[in-house]
């Protein structure tokens, strides 16, 4: 870590940080320039973080030199994470397609939903239960009948499910029917929620908050893995920018940048990503192209009649059209649809 | 509303809307142009919600006419809304300044702080016994202890208290103890929350997240309304920009915009809205002068010994001073430092 | 357009603007609702931007219904435009790779950077003779030297050579050495030099400003057409946004978005889009895969020497290992890497 | 200048780097780490770009102890700096109101404004001549006759001007009319421009880029002072954010964190900071109360029929009522209005 003191700051000053540095078994440094003293603090910095150094009136600023993540680093474990969900192998070489509409509606709308995607390519069917809407007066989900609903269509259909969780409560419930948690982009930053999905060992679908750097996104896994569940997928989904053309920006720079950062696999979601059905498919190729692991794609048999997220949902026809274009965008990534 | 359809849709398209439109009890307007058929709803468009026009692959866009939120707005509800925490009026012509430590540390650093923060004239304490942490590893909050801590040193004060709540489950435990809640910004649209708070009748401060719109924060507010609580304080503590020299970026904008379109009071932060302990006192004096209802500001004994945020936090003479100086701006604006 | 007028506006304020939409020979539109009068104006609505009907005390707000560009528009022009630059041709079925370093240096710089970019299968070269740089004290360029380097290198290497132009009155010269211009991304909105670029008919590549939403980078490239120069090539090159770990956010989505709307061409930078060169092959395969028509690539013959942007410069090794693996991504998405 | 090495680099790497430093004058530093090497440089660290350490491949990151800017930083000039348009004081104890349209359009639009505008008691007149307009089809300024009509209305009224110059080749004319420069946030980097006006010795009003950090601003404030001219004014005047219910987030935090880094003067733009007229009040007394030293204001006879920015410029009975009610805010912000 490197101390900055402001230009004031005397021998004093950075005598007694040194002393503090030193106190607990870092290696201090003292180095005088023309226009300020800068100290350093070499070993485990993280350890530092309880001297609050940024908040002494003396301190200009405080750098840091290792990022403040452990378990989810690839320094700390160079090779790719492999989470299974059901039997599919999300990360190295697979690439993985996650289909279904926004939210359950009905039996009905996910058994036509889920057989589309099915046939269509798809690994592994998503379909939201609890649906955090941003006006009160919208339909928030059917609750635990739409997971009921979702995990019978998917035994059916003989793949895995996934289903977001909202709420600490939640989660033992939504565990028994759904072989993975998605959290979602206004929960990321929920760390109760986090705590309670590290003391699960189902896998988590964690998505990037529309306001998060890489490093949040990053710390917000650590906090599912220092709870002691291992299965953590990342999920880039656009984040909040001044452009207003599209609902969000996708920020695919995150992807290899993760890759380098990360050893967790990454998946993409064009559909929140864009919000909008007809850029769906190009940025889904170009996530194949620059390395993520997979796919989050909103599919609804009838988009006109959703319930919530229709702009963005692709017809079953675009959805097994994508997937037949897709093929060769993995295959030129080095990987393998699943 | 608006609705624009895409150059190559038809009458029969047109037509279809139109009935659907007019099933919904709203007047139907068409409009042919030269370049685009525009079609119109008359009439309450919250009901349109139900038809998600935007989803039809033949709309173009669909543009609302009224706003989204019906309690919060004042148009429905002319007269500002005065809330009451523990005696203390919130709203009106009266200015409110809420002063204390980031986190409860222990009953002494309370002591302290709530004491300093009394004789230099704010109205009320805060205090953080649950700390939402970007990283696992920093110090969390003391839990109920620092509930108890908060709720008894306040009551030596003769000041209410207001103490903010993370989780569902733990409402009522908050309740119990504090005089008002606190919403932060990293769960402003934790939707759960937001209705479990709707339910109590306690105030709550609820404040506008980092990539929220201040329609959003109006909509989060129209949660906790339309759940039956009415005794909402918004909240502006900055948002997220790529301005890197202040932790946030202070949108005052924000507190003359929610006066024009709500009849909820408004506080600002500017301990979050900045960041740095230096730009405190400006702001906090930018926000009275623009119309705001009160400051919430971090004060600590003894800031670089602050288990969090010290680097924002104002030492007791700087709190002094600043309220010393604040006044004649707050008088200024028409109202009374209370 | 649709006019949404106050709830205090009376039916004479209506009638007056009705009175004023009919006066330019627009058909008027009168919608009273039970909340607010909207008005609509139906005809070419951009003849509507001289009543300023914003600016009136009784509107609350004034929609477009059609874009406020008309040359660059795909409606008016359904075919894909395919510019030129020296015999290679931006976009249709071809795919083009421009590589070069950022600033020409000198001539043994740009010789043994064109030769390796040439061999590794670029197809036309860039250097910058007029840097804008941050900093005053930052090397600015080598200015018509470097022009003139640029030229004789290109000629060498038969390839078209592209270079950015700063300043309306350095356009004659940079049009005498150079086959495109280059308009940067802080230039983007200097309205001037548009205008005189306009007035060439040598080819611009246009970027995008960092704080520029698609629709102002359609309407600074409509300048440009506006005076008579229909070769324009668009360019994405990131955004600012709060991501700090990556120098901007590389907004992909603005590619299947652009070709929607616009019938140019459009040419992605990872480069500056990223600011990483580790990043700058996995972002190019993407750009390839969502559909752009080219790249402009940063390479240097020695990147740790370079006077600017060598963090983001490909080594001439890792460019050709680049155009080797991009060359599946650019196949699968139907186009030929010429 | 702190530098940490990638793990990968070793002993070779190091030394290199620190021949390197020690060649250029500054006193090289060996800081070995459990994680990382890192290496520091003490002096003068602005001599070290030439060095382009970042752009090394073994390099991880490079961060600077010092600011990037000299001649504008309150470390080398700890007085604020005044600076005098035709005979008003900007900066130091004076608080300056700078009133007018956005566009010249007519000597007789000008007169009646300008009349009103100085009754109010604003102490200088603004019009643009020039106007950069995002629309080619949209009204660009009167050029020099709107010089003419701007230089001999304020003449009339005995108040100084200023106006907008976009283009290095309108420098000339523009000085020999105005009082005073208005560099634009569109040209806050246009570097050939903040040359030419260095070499003027007229005052310039440079306003914040839309995507400018404050550290931008400030090196764009250098290239002026560099060049000779040591009367620059800052000016805040919004940043693009996500948020649309106003024209641009008015980033008031600027002010007092440029107070602290600068000696220059700096005003606030809450016309343009805001884009509704209604919210340009509230704004101007949140500007004055956090330590601005004057305003910007837009301000037309009759805003309706504005050719520019009619939404955003005060009626002249408001600019008055703001005048009035603006006093007391001043003089609690220890200042006197001019």
């Amino acid at each position: 870590m490197i101390i900055v003191l402001k230009p004031e700051a005397d021998k004093a000053v950075a005598d007694d940080l040194l002393g503090k540095i030193s106190s607990l078994g870092l290696k201090p440094l003292y180095m005088p320039g023309a226009e300020r003293v800068v100290l350093g603090a070499l070993g485990d910095e993280r350890v530092l973080d309880q001297l609050h150094l940024d908040s002494h009136p003396m301190v200009e600023s405080v750098q840091r030199i290792l990022a403040p993540y452990k378990l989810v680093s690839r320094e700390m474990h160079p090779h790719d994470t492999i989470v299974e969900i059901g039997g599919v192998q999300v990360g190295g070489a697979k690439f993985v397609v996650i289909g279904g509409p926004c939210a359950v509606e009905s039996a009905e709308q996910m058994r036509k939903t889920a057989s589309a995607v099915k046939q269509a390519g798809a690994a592994a069917l998503r379909g939201g239960a609890y649906k955090p809407r941003t006006s009160p007066y919208s339909f928030q989900g059917l609750g635990e009948d739409g997971l009921r609903i979702l995990r019978d269509v998917a035994r059916e259909m003989g793949m895995p499910s996934i289903t977001e969780v909202v709420e600490v409560a939640d989660v033992e419930l939504v565990e028994q029917y759904a072989d993975a948690f998605q959290c979602g982009a206004r929960n990321m930053q929920n760390f109760r929620l986090l705590k309670a999905l590290g003391q699960s060992r189902k896998p988590v679908i964690l998505k990037r908050g529309m306001a998060a750097k890489v490093e949040d996104l990053l710390m917000a896994a650590e906090y599912i893995l220092s709870e002691g569940n291992p299965n953590v997928i990342l999920c880039e989904r656009g984040i909040q920018t001044f452009e207003t053309a599209t609902r969000n920006t996708l920020d695919l720079n995150s992807v290899p940048l993760i890759k380098q950062k990360s050893h967790l696999p990454i998946l993409v979601d064009p559909s929140h990503g864009t919000g909008i059905r007809e850029l769906v498919g190009p940025m889904a190729k170009a996530a194949a192209a620059c390395g993520a692991d997979g796919l989050l794609i909103e599919v609804h048999c009838a988009p006109e009649d959703a319930l919530s997220d229709g702009r963005q949902s692709l017809y079953p026809e675009q959805f097994a059209t994508l997937m037949r274009e897709l093929e060769p965008f993995v295959r030129a990534a080095g990987k393998r649809l699943q």
